[in-house]
């Protein structure tokens, strides 16, 4: 089964692609769309850059990362361009007919490392050894494979 | 020039199309994309039905009323809702290289109706008498069809 993680955002949308069989992983690609220009500039880039992912790699489903906003600190303006970037996703995705599964960030993190509040750094150590890299990759990259891996332990 | 105006949300998106030449319009189309469901099913629904109303009347321009927050009253859960809608919105008239140009709901009813501050039934009536209709249109459709006159006054 190919998973496909997405970690939402305006700025930086990163996306990582795994195999999965039973509980053995492969790595199979990852990466970061980089937007640039006013907000609807970089909404078309995320729709236009997932789209090109899902024709390229045909994944049977992809997990996005669930909209979490921490309730000491509403920060609409935020949120709304959180929300502009799952949107795009949501609209190539979906708009294929591919089932799209939510995952909170403390649910991936903790099927990853094992506790819901761990560092970004340790996602992206356990990230690596879980898929075998030489190298970490990228934070938001991480993040979405991360993401995959999660739905991985979840499902399979 | 056709212009279509959209009124986003996640539960009812409006639109409305005009043909505007000079300081005359006429009214093309109007009507409301209704979702149902989970967020993500709803979303879908608004990326493919302006996706089809964007294929089927091939607007010169797409007016999209800006994202508005109250400052006195953040509220994170709507915004990243409204984020959503309009993330699914950009991306089905972006995707197709079509213009969007936004104005603040203030923007878009002094210019239907004279002030800033009217009242939704004074955008109805004021959208009715402009495009000579025989009746309001529904509130979202109203609110839409409001916007692209906007846009007509400010560039023709």
């Amino acid at each position: 089964m190919k998973i496909l993680g997405v970690d939402p955002g305006s700025r930086i949308t990163g996306f990582g692609l795994i195999d999965a069989e039973k509980l053995k992983f492969s790595y199979i690609a990852s990466g970061c769309i980089r937007t640039k220009g006013e907000l609807i500039e970089r909404i078309t880039t995320i729709f236009e850059g997932i789209s090109k992912i899902v024709v390229k790699y045909q994944p049977d489903i992809v997990v996005i990362e669930r909209a979490f906003m921490r309730p000491d600190r509403p920060n609409p303006d935020a949120a709304i361009k959180l929300g502009h970037a799952r949107g795009a996703i949501i609209s190539a995705v979906g708009s294929r007919g591919i089932t799209i599964v939510e995952y909170s960030p403390n649910q991936i993190k903790k099927s990853v490392v094992g506790k819901g509040h761990a560092l970004k750094e340790q996602v992206g150590y356990m990230v690596r050894e879980s898929l075998k890299l030489n190298k970490t990759p990228q934070e938001d990259a991480s993040d979405a494979l991360a993401g995959a891996i999660c739905h991985a332990y979840h499902c399979l």
